[in-house]
C-alpha cells in the first residue's frame, strides 16, 4: 500500500454505525492498521467511538487501544466487559499491556492479572515492578535467549519455535546458565553461520545494555546517538531482563525535546490541549505568577524616571518597542542556546565565542532595527533627539539581550539547573530593565543636559 | 558494555596526540563506539581533531565522518588526500556515503565519483538524483530482493551472499519480473518457513511504502504513525527504488519539532548555536523587523492615550505588566495548540472547547494574578481606583490571551498557513494593544467619570 494523506471514511462510518450495518463496518476497518483506526476513533465522538470499538475483534482492538490517548483508551475499556478486557490484554505484547494495567485503578489491574493465564501474568507482575519511566517500564519480556553453547541449528530451532508468539525477532541474545548477557546475534548473522557452529562464536561480544532502572530519556539518548534498533536490558543482578525496540523509543525522542520548548513557556509537560480547565489554571498558574513578580521589578525601574516621563510623554509610548525588541532577541538567542545545549552542540571551549558572537548580532541587529526604529518615529512626527534615543536604547538593549541570552543558560547549566526552565524569565527581566533603563536613564541624562 | 554516562579521555588522548603515541591513541580508540570517537573530535580543537582523525583506519574514520557536524566534516575531508576520501567512501553505505558527496564541491565530488569502482558510482548517482531531503534522499540501495517464486531455500541462500556487504538485513523485498514491490518477508519469518515454499507465499503482501520524492518529514511522520523499522521505497514507475530504516528518519523527526518552535521565536531551521556571525544577523533580521512593526502598532494605541498618562505618570509605570502578563499567557496557549495541532491531537470537533477553555483559563488566571497585581500596587503606594485599573485590565488581557492564543493558529491553519510560524507575531500583537487599549481606555473612563 502506498502511503499517501488521505481522509478517512468518517461520515460512512457514521451511516453504518446508525444502520448497525456490520457488514459495512468490517469493510472499512478491517483493512486499516491500527493506527488509522485509532485516528478514527479520535475523530468520532466518545458515543460513536465506543460503538466502533465494539465492532472490533479482541486482536485489532487491543492495537488499536495503543494508539489512542489515555482519556478515550479509559472511555473504551470501561464500554467492555471484565472478560473481553482479559481477551484484549491477551493479545498485547507485555510491554503494552503493563502501560495498560499500570492506567488501571489497582482494583481492576488485580481482577485482571488473576483473570489471564498464570504464566502471562507473572510475566507482567515482574515487568510491573519497573517505574513506566524506565528502561525497565519501556521493555518487553518477549526475547529469544540461548546459552552460549547452543549450536546455530537449535539456536534456529529456537526461533521458529518462539516465533509464533514473538513479533519482530530480529536478534537472539546469547546468556550463561544464570541467565547473564554474553553477546547478541542477529538473524542475519544466524542465516549466514554453517548449523554446527557454536552460538557464542558468531555473537557480538557484550554488546550495548542498559540496566533496568535507566531513566527512559537516558536510554532514547542511547539509541539516538548509537543508532540502535534494539538494546538488551538487564536487571539489578545483571541478568537479561528484557529488549527494547526503537519505536518504543521515537515518542520519548519527541517528549524530550517537547519538554525543552515547554518549560521555556513555563508549561507541564503534562499539559495537553484539551486538558480540563482547573488543571490548566492550576498549572500555568505558578508562572504567571513568577513572571509577575519580574513585570513588577521591570516596572519599578519605570517609576525611578517618572519625571521623566511627566516632561516628555512620548517616551512612555515608545518604551514598550525598546523593552519588547529586547525580548524578541533574547528569546531567539536562548531557543538557539538551549537547542545547541540539548543536542551536545554547545561544548565549553565554545562559551566565550558565543557569548561574543551573540553579543555582536545583538549590536548589529540592533543597530539596524534601531535605525529603522527613529525613522519611522521621526517620521510619525517625534523630536529628531528622541529619534536618536530610541537608537542608543535599541542598541544597547539588543546587546543586552544577546549576553543575557548566551551567558544566563550557560551559568545555569554549569550550576546544574536545566537552562530551559528558568533561562526565559531571567533573561526577559534583562531585557526589560535594560530597555527601560537605558533608554528613560538616557533621556534623563539628555533633558539634564539640555539635549532635549 | 553497560552504557552509563561516562567522560571521554580527552586529556590522555592530547597527551598520546602531543607524543605521536599511536599506540596509546590505539588503546584509547579501538574501544569506542564510532559516535563516541565523533564526540571526542567535537570536543577537541580542530587541529588537534584533524590530528587525531589520521590516526583512524578507513572503515572507522567513515562512520566517525558521520558522527560529527557539517562544518568539522569538512575540515577532515580537507585534511585528507582525495585517494584516502575514496577509500573512506566506500566504506560507507550508499545512503551516507551519498549524503557526504552531495556536501563536496561539484568537481571534488564528480573526482570522487570517478576514483570509486564502477558498480558502486552508478549505484550512488542514482541516488544523487533525489533531493536530500525526499524519501529517495533518505534511502539506502542496499537490499535483498528476490522474485516471486523464488523458493526460501534460494533466499536464504541470497540472503547469505548479501550479508558480507549489507548491514542490518531484517527483511527480504519480493518483486516481480519489472523489480515491481509485491511483498516483504521478514528475517524471522523465512527462518520458520519450510524450505521448499514459494517466498511470495510467506511474504506479508501490499506492505506499506512510499514513493522516492515524498518529503522525509512525511516518511518521519509514517514511520512513527506505524511504529515502522524498514520501509521500501519505490521510485516513479513503481520499481523498489531503495529501503529506509528508522534511524534514519528519527533525526528528521526530532528536526520536524525543533521547527515549530524554532518558527515560534522567527528562527530558520538551519540556524545553528555556532554559527557565522554575519549569517546569525541575517537569519534573524527580518523577523524583528516585523515585530518592529507591531511594536509601533503598540504604541500607536499608547500614543492615543498621552493625555491621561500626562495626568497619572503612574499608568505608565503600570501599563508594561499588564501587556507583558499577557504575553505571557498567550505564549503558553499558543505552545499548547501548536503542539496540539503537529500531535494531531487537536481536532476539529474540539475547536469551540478549545476555545471556551483557553478563554476560561484566561478569566481565571486574569483574575488571580490581577487581585495579586493591585495588591502590590496598592501596597507599593498606588491609589485603590489604580489598583482596581489593574486588575480589569489584566482580567481582560488574559482572557484576550486565551482567546487570541486558541483562536488565530486554528485560523491560520484553517487558511492552510503554518500556525507556528506567524502565531506568535499576531498573538503578542493583539496583547499588546489588547493591555494597552484596556488599561489606559478604562483609566481614560475613569478619569471622565471622575473615580479617579
Amino acid at each position: 500500500m502506498l502511503v499517501e494523506t488521505k481522509d478517512y471514511p468518517i461520515n460512512e462510518l457514521r451511516q453504518c454505525l446508525e444502520n448497525k450495518d456490520s457488514d459495512g463496518i468490517g469493510r472499512l476497518v478491517n483493512d486499516m492498521h491500527a493506527a488509522d483506526v485509532g485516528r478514527v476513533l479520535t475523530a468520532l465522538d466518545a458515543e460513536e467511538a465506543v460503538e466502533l470499538f465494539k465492532y472490533l475483534e479482541p486482536d485489532p482492538a487491543s492495537q488499536v487501544l495503543l494508539e489512542v490517548d489515555e482519556r478515550l483508551r479509559k472511555t473504551l475499556i470501561a464500554s467492555i466487559s471484565s472478560s473481553e478486557l482479559i481477551e484484549v490484554v491477551e493479545e498485547m505484547e507485555t510491554d503494552d499491556a503493563t502501560d495498560i494495567i499500570s492506567e488501571l485503578p489497582v482494583e481492576d489491574a488485580r481482577r485482571l492479572l488473576d483473570g489471564i493465564e498464570k504464566a502471562d501474568s507473572i510475566e507482567l507482575e515482574k515487568l510491573l515492578v519497573y517505574p513506566e519511566d524506565t528502561a525497565g517500564g519501556k521493555m518487553q519480556a518477549e526475547l529469544v535467549a540461548v546459552t552460549e553453547d547452543t549450536t546455530v541449528e537449535k539456536t534456529i530451532e529456537e526461533v521458529r519455535r518462539k516465533a509464533q508468539d514473538i513479533e519482530n525477532i530480529s536478534n537472539v541474545f546469547v546468556v550463561d546458565s544464570a541467565r547473564r548477557l554474553k553477546g547478541i546475534v542477529s538473524l542475519d548473522k544466524l542465516i549466514l553461520a554453517s548449523p554446527a557452529t557454536r552460538i557464542i562464536e558468531i555473537a557480538d561480544i557484550d554488546p550495548l545494555k542498559v540496566s533496568a532502572d535507566m531513566d527512559q530519556e537516558e536510554v532514547a539518548k542511547i539509541f539516538q546517538k548509537y543508532d540502535l534498533v534494539t538494546m538488551p536490558v538487564i536487571d539489578k543482578d545483571g541478568r537479561l531482563a528484557g529488549r527494547i525496540t526503537v519505536d518504543d523509543v521515537v515518542d520519548v525522542i519527541e517528549e524530550e525535546i517537547f519538554e525543552d520548548f515547554y518549560k521555556m513557556a513555563g508549561l507541564h509537560l503534562e499539559a495537553r490541549v484539551l486538558d480540563p480547565p482547573l488543571r490548566s489554571i492550576g498549572m500555568r498558574l505558578p508562572w504567571l505568577l513568577i513572571n509577575l513578580a519580574t513585570a513588577f521589578l521591570a516596572a519599578s525601574v519605570v517609576r525611578l524616571f517618572q519625571d521623566t516621563i511627566q516632561q516628555f510623554v512620548i517616551l512612555a509610548v515608545l518604551m514598550p518597542i525598546v523593552a519588547g525588541m529586547g525580548g524578541n532577541a533574547a528569546t531567539q538567542t536562548i531557543t538557539i542556546v538551549v537547542r545547541g545545549l540539548a543536542l551536545g552542540e554547545l561544548l565549553p571551549k565554545n562559551a566565550a565565542r558565543l557569548i561574543f558572537k551573540e553579543a555582536l548580532v545583538g549590536l548589529a541587529n540592533g543597530f539596524i532595527t534601531g535605525c529603522a526604529a527613529s525613522i519611522i518615529a521621526y517620521i510619525l512626527g517625534a523630536n529628531v533627539m528622541i529619534g536618536l534615543l530610541l537608537f542608543l536604547a535599541m542598541t544597547a538593549n539588543l546587546i543586552i539581550a544577546g549576553l543575557s541570552g548566551s551567558v544566563i543558560p550557560l551559568l545555569l547549566r554549569w550550576r546544574k539547573i536545566d537552562p530551559a526552565i528558568s533561562s526565559s524569565i531571567f533573561v526577559t527581566t534583562c531585557t526589560d530593565v535594560g530597555g527601560f533603563f537605558t533608554f528613560l536613564g538616557l533621556a534623563t541624562v539628555f533633558i539634564k543636559t539640555g539635549i532635549l
